[in-house]
């Protein structure tokens, strides 16, 4: 009685367990991640920890939080060759589709603290001038987060969070762009970023990127990210032909570094700062048309502009000084009326008195009167033999842009913050702006993109991938009165306008 | 009977002659210019010619439209010496003093056409390079219509009209304030300007005051004076130790110069000139403080403002653009509360645009960021051990100010174009303007005033003439709200500051 009692709890138990079993059944990604595949792919936490935080000192990467398109890209580079891994080769060729995209889910959905450590001997400050600032002036260096994102947040599928990633890995990572170890980034973005940086950056920045917690990446505001401070880092070289502004950390001391500093902020943060943000009507920022918080020469840099006004211009047939100048880049780069406010911010408003203490700060020293500062604008060359043609430009735009500011131009936004700039559509620059003329975006294009790459455009994929993209809608000019073919008439008839032939 | 009645017909012609001789008895003033006063003095016709236009050759000055108590002042000159003078000593002195009223008036009165000549071979535009523009920079040389008035005009009992007089006679005059044969020059002001003066400055000064006509100095409308054409001048010796802004003569072409000559019009001309007149409400020009158009070191420059803005200011604690300081200016020295508009230009306004146009270009070459140019603002000096003293100050002002600003500190508007600034009173600069602080106004007097004669006053006496000028009753601070008492205790608690306990 007692053994048939025993066989048949023993029975119920035993069903009750199976059923539990298969209740809370462990999901494919956490199986793999903790115990493999059972088909030759090892338990991934062996190496990459439970948690997912990795192991710095073995160089084993934090794959905790990145996200799962790059992680299955990464696997599929392992097992393709593109990244020359003889551990991991093995493994991710013995997992399906099915298996890569379960484990990369899970590891992109785990959410836990950074395991890595710091060098004390290292340069955290010189690790955030590399992070922060790059060093565009002398190697047309962009800062790793203009691409990284805001604290290391990363960026889509193509540039993976770093926040809290450990030194070693990053360190690996570089030296193996720079070899040829690893060659599966985008238009050879990577290995042109690696080439570029020493070995104290490198260090620097593979540290300061450790010290992040990747917790808090990407949740910087605005705020925040305006009120980030680099001390005691030295200034970039200078740009040896051009007017050197001065170096970042060089803020005078009172009231007017208060304003310079808020003025640089709004600058690099033109449309999420709170002194601002209620005169942008899109997703745009200074600093996307004025590179490197506009002291990049060649990218139209303010300390060329500063020394040139007040000046006349034919666009508005009057004189300007430099506010009216700032305000004609609200009303039309930034789309002012479709703002908040509606319009450009007032002559005596904190933006653009702010925005006028940064200028003048960075223009320290150059002449009154000057309008010919080596590096103003954009460097212009001829239209070529072929003319323009925004059909060649698709092609140009998809493989070369399309990687940042999307297939559909639609640039990325990171928590209100822009992290790639819209080149049309509803958030891009109006009709109205100096950037729809396709020779001047030409200019631009060719002189500073993709960022790190300046010059690789050749001019006739600069002057199509301009008109591919200056012949997308985009926001009335706000001349318009009503009629199109009125303002098209009065403001539009130049050869190198889409305006009123748009798609 | 013919004979008798011939007789009778004799007495009544007679008595009909002499009945309209006495209706149409020729003035005093007149019978003796025409026919002298039988006491010795012969007619002065005789000379000066019959219209009172002189006679160049013999070098006989015009008389005609000269201020009366000029002329008599002249005449009384002659009798006591202090002009020696073998043919009008003897003339003055047979004159009574009613002769001496008479016919200076009479001369005061007529309005002839000049009978002056110029030689041709003497530059007219270096002459108006002396007279309306002086050489301030290198030699502390004011301009001759500083005192002489627009156009020659003459202004009140001390400066005489120049217009269409004989450049012989003008000579003259100058090589006698030099020698000393000529000494009855108020506050020895001639004779400082005689000394400063070279050989062809005399020469192209005399012959352009000459060159103008008599019937039309002093009408010229501030438009008019605006438009004044200097070409082909060359530009005042640099100032040695100081910046030197552009030769006047050299402004752009195009829009932008227009802009910048409109500014310098502005700014010499503020309370009448047409783009700028609505917005001052008192008798005061920028050029009133700012010597020189603005030129001038030591007297407040602007090319030393231009690159030291922005920058924060306690006066209304926040960042200032150079429109701010503008528009200051006209708050408080130009009184804009009291002026048809009612409060300064707007940021966009033409006013504005110009002033910060010409004002660019008088900095041409300044870097951005100086903040301390030599020569900017005024320079400072040590309060001296005896402090300051409106009363002492009286007597300062009594003798080296009023003859210019007038003893009631009330200045002098010529045609609605100020000459001479009010010092105090309902025309000049309010409580709030910086100028009504009795270290700021000393400093200013020191090394300014008298125009030509810099830093001859004592320390002592510039801030005791400074004291009484500002203990004097002004325009209300526009700071004020209604009650004098908490307005002094916020903005006028300073050691120098008269307000709530000016008379």
């Amino acid at each position: 009685m007692i053994n048939k009692l025993e066989n048949s709890l023993f029975i119920c138990i035993l069903i009750a367990f199976t059923l539990l079993n298969s209740a809370i059944a462990i999901p494919l990604g956490e199986k793999i991640a903790g115990s493999g595949n059972n088909k030759g792919a090892t338990a991934c936490s062996g190496c990459h920890a439970a948690n997912g935080s990795g192991l710095g000192a073995a160089g084993f990467p934090r794959l905790a939080g990145i996200n799962a398109i790059y992680l299955a890209n990464q696997l599929n580079a392992f097992r393709n060759g593109s990244r020359d891994n003889a551990i991991m080769a093995p493994i991710a060729k013995a997992l399906s589709a099915e298996d890569i995209k379960a484990v990369t889910e899970y590891y992109s959905g785990l959410k836990s603290a950074s395991s890595a450590i710091t060098d004390p001997n290292v340069s955290l400050s010189n690790g955030a001038n590399v992070v922060l600032r790059g060093s565009w002036a002398d190697r047309k260096l962009p800062a790793c987060e203009q691409c990284h994102g805001p604290g290391g947040s990363g960026v889509g599928a193509h540039f993976p969070a770093l926040a809290g990633q450990h030194a070693s890995y990053i360190k690996t990572q570089i030296a193996n762009w720079r070899s040829g170890k690893r060659k599966n980034d985008p238009n050879n973005l990577m290995k042109t970023i690696a080439d570029k940086l020493n070995k104290d950056e490198i260090e620097a920045a593979a540290n300061y990127y450790a010290s992040l917690d990747p917790l808090k990446a990407g949740l910087a505001t605005a705020k925040q990210t305006a009120n980030l401070k680099i001390k005691n880092v030295s200034s970039s070289t200078a740009q040896s032909m051009y007017f050197t502004p001065p170096a970042y950390n060089t803020y005078p001391q009172g009231p007017l570094g208060d304003s310079i500093r808020n003025g640089e902020a709004i600058f690099t943060l033109t449309n999420s700062h709170v002194t601002s943000k209620a005169y942008v009507g899109n997703h745009q920022q200074c600093v996307n048309c004025h590179l490197d918080a506009g002291r990049l020469a060649n990218a139209a840099p303010m300390w060329a502009s500063w020394p040139a006004y007040p000046a006349y211009r034919k666009k508005n047939n009057k004189i300007n000084d430099i506010t009216m100048r700032i305000q004609g880049c609200f009303t039309y780069s930034m789309n002012a009326q479709a703002s908040k406010v509606g319009k450009a911010p007032d002559a005596n408003s904190i933006a653009i008195m702010d925005l006028k203490a940064y200028i003048y700060w960075l223009s320290s020293g150059t002449p009154a009167g000057e309008t010919k500062m080596a590096g103003r604008g954009y460097p212009k060359f001829a239209e070529p033999k072929l003319g323009f043609s925004p059909k060649r430009g698709k092609a140009v735009y998809q493989k070369n842009c399309a990687l940042c500011h999307g297939r559909n131009g639609q640039g990325t936004l990171l928590n209100g913050v822009t992290q790639f700039p819209p080149l049309w559509g509803k958030h891009a620059y109006n009709w109205g702006a100096g950037m729809h003329n396709v020779n001047k975006a030409a200019f631009f294009i060719k002189a500073n993109m993709p960022p790190g790459l300046p010059n690789s455009l050749s001019d006739q994929d600069a002057w199509d991938v301009s008109a591919y993209i200056n012949s997308q809608e985009r926001p009335q000019d706000p001349h318009h009165k009503g009629n199109e073919q009125e303002t098209k008439k009065k403001y539009h008839h130049g050869k190198y306008d889409y305006y009123g032939k748009q798609k």
